[in-house]
């Protein structure tokens, strides 16, 4: 039997983002992660499947949180009502969390391999929103349109807020963007 | 010297396209797809600087209709009004492209390395449609949301536009989104 190690993942994410951080992603190994940690590389296996795991694992959680907080929009919403509640929904998430996706964001974007994947994980919650706005009896290209422009209020409130100290919280920038998003079709 | 060879570019693309759909982009090599057009690999080089570059070798060029596109707006255009008249200026340019578009969708949608690179690609236009927003004084996050959505917008017409028989111009489609973006927004 494995020994239990108090908070186990923690102490490997936190660990994960110094060494990518301070070596590089392509640099830094399993056995560095479950070094630096204090902790076994069988350990490392328990949680995660690879390095890239550690930085994109909690990915299927983050689309059921755009998902399920459609789900929660009564059946007459409107399309920008259903997205704005899923939104709601999704920034609150992220409240305390400051610190991490700032230096998550940070090693992401100095990885071209890293920053493809993280925008082929946003396209995937975006077809997904899509798919769940058609199910809600919307039409194409309005379910479509309306998802991924959703995650573009997303993107755009989240880069600025991780650029930020965070002081501003993630759902105040989102509502901004749904603002500018407003403002900039009703000129049209 | 090296012979002239009447459309060697065309003869490449066309060759390239062929064998990526016969037996996948990482199957098919340089020297196959000289072959097949009956040209030499050096001439292939003369055009590409690998097989890759036949399928984005166009980016720089799509990107810049994007933002001279932009260029064309009136200062005072609001900045909706000044993407639609980039997304206007874009679209024409795929109009006697069906085929070779459907045909290099297909290819890029197989293929998941080259799908996260189609991915960058477009987030790449949307920054710099951006950064032309806020030269145009457009403050963030509107210049952001209005870029990203722009892309928004081109990304969903253009999906529409290949799956479809090409009966319908990518202008029409993009119009559609376009609509669907305004009621969308006008319902919030």
């Amino acid at each position: 039997m494995a020994r239990w190690e108090p908070n186990a993942r923690g102490r490997l994410e936190e660990a994960a983002l110094d060494l990518f951080a301070e070596r590089g992603f392509d640099q830094t190994t399993v056995e560095d992660i479950a070094t630096r940690a204090g902790l076994t590389k069988r350990t490392f296996f328990r949680y995660f499947a690879d390095k890239r795991e550690v930085l994109f694992g909690g990915g299927n959680q983050f689309q059921a949180l755009f998902v399920d907080g459609l789900a929660a929009a009564r059946a007459t919403a409107t399309p920008i009502e259903a997205v704005t509640i899923s939104l709601e929904a999704v920034a609150p998430f992220f409240s305390d969390r400051h610190e991490h996706a700032r230096r998550r964001h940070a090693v992401i974007t100095a990885n071209e391999e890293l920053h493809e994947r993280e925008l082929v994980k946003l396209a995937s919650v975006a077809a997904a929103l899509a798919a769940a706005l058609r199910e809600r009896g919307i039409q194409e290209p309005t379910a479509s349109v309306t998802a991924e422009t959703a995650i573009a209020v997303f993107r755009t409130a989240f880069e600025r807020w991780v650029a930020g100290d965070g002081d501003r919280e993630l759902t105040e920038l989102v509502r901004e963007s749904l603002e500018a998003l407003r403002s900039i079709a009703a000129t049209a």
